[in-house]
């Protein structure tokens, strides 16, 4: 069987464990804050990968940023993660095979592989998370673009300068409205300048019109986006992960983005794996290459 | 030398030629108005092909609607054709093979075999209408989705019902701006309800003001869309063809659009081909599959 040790390296935290060829962790997931410097990094890398290199058949990174397209290294710089760190040489990290792969990218390909898009040959796996991600199958293929950063939710959804995006510094962008970054902006702007996107799910709870408003504004840039994805990739099915999947009104979703699209009626649904995803993802990439 | 023969099916007139496997055209282009009943274009289609049938080797069909992804018949009814013609069984046209693709995505693949996207893995080919039409290339096929309808540039791009699609029915639809109508619907606007498109073109030569913000409206809306395709596709190259292409300013629309996104900057580019594309296109995707 084989098994490979999976790291997932994001702003606040690194988590990392040794997955096999069905996508099972064979030990817990270990969690640690992500090192302050590009080298704290490497050394964390380096010295798990060490102290576990004998029981392993490679080394699958799940990472935050744009990754090119032979699954080498960091082709931009995120922007929550230290200076110098697209500089990373994973390459370097052992003489066994080392994949790595943009967190989107990684869910998605776990939730094509054994998730919630099991058994699709197109799929979009969309992490509303702080900002949006996009893993993208097309006929059963992730779609990567010229260098490997295609499936950045950045588009204009509005005019009129509305609001200025954290991602992209567009006007009016999709993730400045569908994100969790969204959701807090709106409920600032409904619910008072102290308000948070926790304040909007308890008062929706509660029955507040003030936090229903905020919700819907957000839902209805979601329906937006999810419009875009259907007509351009007329995908089997559309999965929602990240921290903010599990608020979504899925059959109202569903029901408006269907009745409103040109291609054929896709399925809307929430992810199988919650924040371990990028992990799978990226350890069944590289065991399906070491094969 | 493999050849075929090529229709081109579109709401007001059908056109054909012999194309060989370098995309040339054997003879001159044939153009007939489309008969007004589904049963006059089948008839049309079979006597035109019964008496060339001895000089091919197949029959290449590009046609307005979404194409099933086995490429042998229409899965939606295109609104300016007639009633009935999603039903033509093009398969019974000869006993020689057949393949049929939509019209965007024809022309999509020949500006990527042999036009101003050879050479690239990744590229969109917008196609400005009377609607916005795309073929889109990932790494090296054509994005079809589940049903073959993929490709539908109709997502909101605005809020506040400003203006409802004619293709889809949304308000505030990508399409309903991009497009010719939507230059026209900009004329209308800004230039008098009597004023087209033509009187736009015209008074942007002339130095009119009101015609040049028509203009730059429409372009404006178009910058929207090109955002959203290079985020989410990364291509190699955007290239633009349809009718309205010729009016783009290409150095100001590239500048500003690889100027805001997120991904590495992409080319943008005029069509090599005119109107005779999509018979290219679905001539050389056959011939591919006949080889």
């Amino acid at each position: 069987m084989t098994k490979v040790l999976a790291f997932d390296i994001g702003g606040t935290k690194i988590a990392y464990s040794i997955i096999d060829e069905n996508g099972c962790f064979l030990n817990e997931v270990i969690k640690v804050s992500t090192p302050k410097s590009a080298a704290g990094i490497v050394e964390l890398l380096k010295t798990t990968v060490k102290g576990l290199e004998d029981e392993i058949d490679g080394v699958a990174v799940s990472t935050a940023g744009a990754v090119n397209n032979a699954g080498t290294r960091i082709t931009s710089v995120p922007g929550n993660l230290p200076e110098g760190y697209n500089q990373t040489d994973f390459m370097a990290l052992t003489t066994k095979p080392v994949l790595v792969e943009n967190d989107a990218n990684s869910a998605g390909w776990a939730e094509f592989s054994i998730g919630a898009a099991k058994g699709c040959r197109n799929a979009v796996i969309l992490t509303l998370g702080t900002g949006v991600g996009a893993g993208i199958i097309v006929d059963g293929h992730l779609l990567k673009g010229k260098s490997g950063a295609a499936g950045e939710m950045h588009f204009p959804v509005d005019s009129g300068h509305k609001r200025v995006c954290s991602g992209c510094g567009m006007f009016d962008c999709f993730e400045s409205f569908a994100s969790g970054t969204g959701l807090n902006a709106n409920a600032r702007e409904y619910m008072g300048a102290e308000a948070t996107s926790y304040d909007v799910i308890r008062g929706l709870k509660e029955g507040d019109h003030q936090a229903r408003a905020a919700f819907d504004k957000w839902q209805d840039y979601l329906i937006k986006g999810l419009i875009m994805v259907a007509n351009v990739f007329d995908p089997e099915v559309i999965v929602l992960s990240g921290s903010m999947a599990k608020f979504v009104e899925y059959d109202k979703v569903s029901r408006e983005v269907n009745g409103r699209i040109l291609t054929q009626p896709f399925e809307l649904k929430e992810a199988a794996f919650e924040n371990n995803a990028g992990m799978i993802g990226a350890a069944l990439l590289l065991i399906a290459r070491i094969k």
